[in-house]
């Protein structure tokens, strides 16, 4: 691979050999060091405790050496523009770079920029990559395969770069996937594949997945009291999903909001696995890019 | 052990055998390295330096690799519980916790909740038993032993998390204690074994060990100006102590409010030998943590 | 070497030896870790990307551990004064010292106090030795020798401690050179051996460097509308300079003040190679110091 900002336009083929290779990290511990002496740059304009650490322990159990820039702390702060923060990094050595910013598109600005292989750690409200891959290879372990699942997304959507990455990630590895929520929290264009409403209720007891999101509103998102009634998982609601069906989140959890603490920390929670999928996931990203290094 | 977030409890069989193993860790480089391969987290949500820097040199000492989490740059700020924190560590890779708060008893919290081994490195007024056993390690390298040895603790006990942990871990390894300070500062309660006055000089030519506690003005501590007069630790006080008495202080020093810069730098005082045992002690700890690893 | 705080009174054998040897790591990792098992403290009292960076990747590089301080989460901000700080690290484990602070002089004090190898990564408006070293190996990347190069060091000179590493690194070597700038800016007494201008453009093609400096707005500079016009070096000035002549700067680049974006992206600019030439030549630092330690 030569960088992983986006799924969109990822084949079967591809996620294939990621979610297999996440496996094989995420039962064996990795015996070569693909990236040893090579250094991985992590750029957190936005704050993070389980993306940034689980990228940092990814790419040291993959042997690399890792730059951690502290934005609060750079000279970004004196003026310097992003792109000479990221020369600058390259110039001291940086070979890859782990990139979260507000802003949509800066990842590849960062790819353009360095001619290095990026990856996307979440970019303002258009894609999460690695979280979707995460979310693939938790699916997979649990029920086996893949194809024929059906997946709802569940609640803010709009603001979600998750979803973003969820809604190509998942239908290209055959996952029907449903967008469930509020008018205002619907994607404002329509998505090929997706299909989409506002009721939770009905199609509850359809779902394989019940994938709830964050509300965000540190990213503007607004809730009334009504939202957790009628969007939140409880174990109410909880209790219409059929027998074999889970529950999934990226976290962080608003607990109360959009998910009660009984269906979070219960049996049909798939939450904590989704955090443990994180590292054997992110070191997959990382040990594909070896090839594009020089 | 299972655990170091308390010294209460602990018997002399268990200290020694810490105080032991720190001395060899002290004076040789292990050779071994019993947390190879294994993941600490370090959770300071109080700030420090020395603390936590001699726990991270300490568990890479021991092979360990690092997880520092930054409360200020963390999730914990979008609203999340300590507790999903704490679990998401544990799913990302983290096997033994170091957890310094600002509230009493947050250490137990993280351990029932991750299942993994904890250790306390200051819980609001409540303990610090790693300095204790810094201080135990310190004078029994110093005087050869401690049974029988007078210690007197000066000053600011009530807000004072380090004096919390030496009320127990001294008399366990059979040092007398004394509380002395005014009586706003002293102990709400009586403590079993400790003894308690509100005036250092009678007392000062009695003590082997003069342990000066830092004035928390940062936790409430009020003092007015015959602070310093009647229990800081200056030059004339000092020449009041025995021939072989040494002084003692946990830092960070407030030179000029509870010692002089005479004393802190003096031939009596102990206090660059307490941070220089910071290292071994914790490695001790950390090391003995290796049996309840999975 | 016992340190590298100052390159005042370093000759042409000193300074050559560290220029070969940076050369060396610069072509050729470095087989040999010279600080393995070492130790090595960054004191960072001003915010820095490249420098931080480019040090502890050095560090590293040579095998040792590295001990960062975050002043702003140390117990600094509890009023320990920066020599207890100093004294706890030293005490933890620190052997060499890496300084950067607001005020000149700190990194000789914190010699003093420590009595371990200090590097001066920038004190006040005093030195920046490294940058000085790091520029002397990309001129002698390029040019292949620097005796009788003619330098230009333009721009806010009197609050630049790359200027004045520079006035006494650069001569040592045989480059001769010349301050250029408005009357504000140029130096308050002259300095032995170094030319003075406050015009540009008469000496531009004479020069075979030209050394375009930040205007630190953070340290007090003032600069009107016609200070990027007399004094920013942009294409059409550039036009005006030898065929083989050089541009550098030490960053962070103040775009369309001091530099143009033309000028320090094109053909005759080494600002990256400045910045590629940042860690071998601060590994050749850090090694030299192997020798100071006990």
């Amino acid at each position: 691979m030569k960088g992983f900002t986006s799924v969109r336009g990822l084949g079967e083929t591809e996620l294939s050999s990621l979610i297999d290779r996440a496996m094989e990290f995420a039962t064996a511990s990795a015996s070569r060091k693909p990236l040893s002496g090579r250094s991985v740059a992590t750029l957190f304009f936005e704050r993070s405790t389980r993306t940034r650490l689980s990228f940092q322990s990814a790419a040291e159990k993959l042997g690399a050496h890792v730059l951690d820039l502290d934005p609060t702390s750079s000279s970004t702060g004196k003026g310097e523009s992003l792109r000479d923060t990221v020369m600058t990094l390259s110039a001291i050595g940086a070979e890859i770079f782990i990139v979260r910013h507000a802003e949509s598109g800066i990842p590849d600005l960062v790819a353009d920029w360095s001619g290095a292989p990026v990856v996307n750690a979440g970019d303002g409200t258009r894609e999460h990559p690695t979280q979707a891959l995460v979310d693939l290879v938790t699916l997979r372990r649990h029920f086996g395969s893949l194809r024929g699942l059906k997946l709802g997304v569940v609640g803010d959507i709009r603001h979600s770069r998750v979803a973003g990455s969820l809604f190509y990630a998942m239908p290209a590895m055959g996952v029907e996937v449903t967008a469930i929520g509020p008018p205002d929290f619907l994607p404002s264009s329509p998505i090929d594949g997706i299909g989409v409403t506002t009721e939770l209720d009905p199609v509850l007891g359809d779902l394989d997945v019940v994938y709830m999101l964050r509300v965000q509103t540190e990213r503007g998102a607004v809730v009334g009291d009504s939202y957790a009634t009628e969007f939140g998982l409880h174990s109410r609601r909880a209790s219409l999903l059929g027998e074999k069906s889970v529950v999934m989140h990226p976290g962080p959890l608003n607990r109360g909001v959009e998910i009660s603490d009984e269906v979070a920390d219960g049996p049909r929670s798939l939450i904590l696995q989704q955090v443990r999928n994180g590292v054997p996931a992110r070191m997959a990203v990382l040990a594909s890019l070896e090839e594009s290094l020089v």
